[in-house]
């Protein structure tokens, strides 16, 4: 669960998921301030098969345990608020 | 996309997802400032069964198009801003 390790590996989700995990292409979400263990399960998830995207399904199959855990460390580490849309 | 109504709508997405898109459950993202395009597509992807949870698949069910759009302009309206981690 290595944050800096997670900034580095993250290099290359930043063209849809931003430098700061908020998400530049609309079919990415943000990842900014996910949890690590729904990142974690997410990428996981992937890897395994049960949830399916074009590209994350290939990215992730080059991910070790190690990999993924270092990520979730690195987006859920960045702090995130909110703003109500004002009525 | 009717923000106001899908902010109504989105009152029994908080216990997992927050009041404000920040998810309270560790296993639940955070859904503020995500894209309509990509809320959109999730909760339809939860509701064909291209992808599983066991709450979500159960939710997504009782939603019809016009929800679903309505819950994704709700949480895309919301800002959000990322503040990364000091080194």
């Amino acid at each position: 669960q290595d944050i800096r390790a997670g900034r580095e590996k993250a290099a290359s989700c930043v063209p849809c998921h931003g430098l700061d995990g908020i998400a530049k292409a609309p079919d990415a979400p943000n990842l900014a301030g996910d949890s690590s263990f729904y990142v974690d399960a997410q990428l996981k998830a992937f890897r395994g098969g049960q949830r399916q995207h074009p590209q994350m399904t290939l990215i992730a199959q080059s991910l070790s345990d190690e990999d993924i855990a270092d990520l979730a460390a690195w987006y859920s580490a960045i702090k995130i608020s909110a703003k109500l849309p004002q009525d």
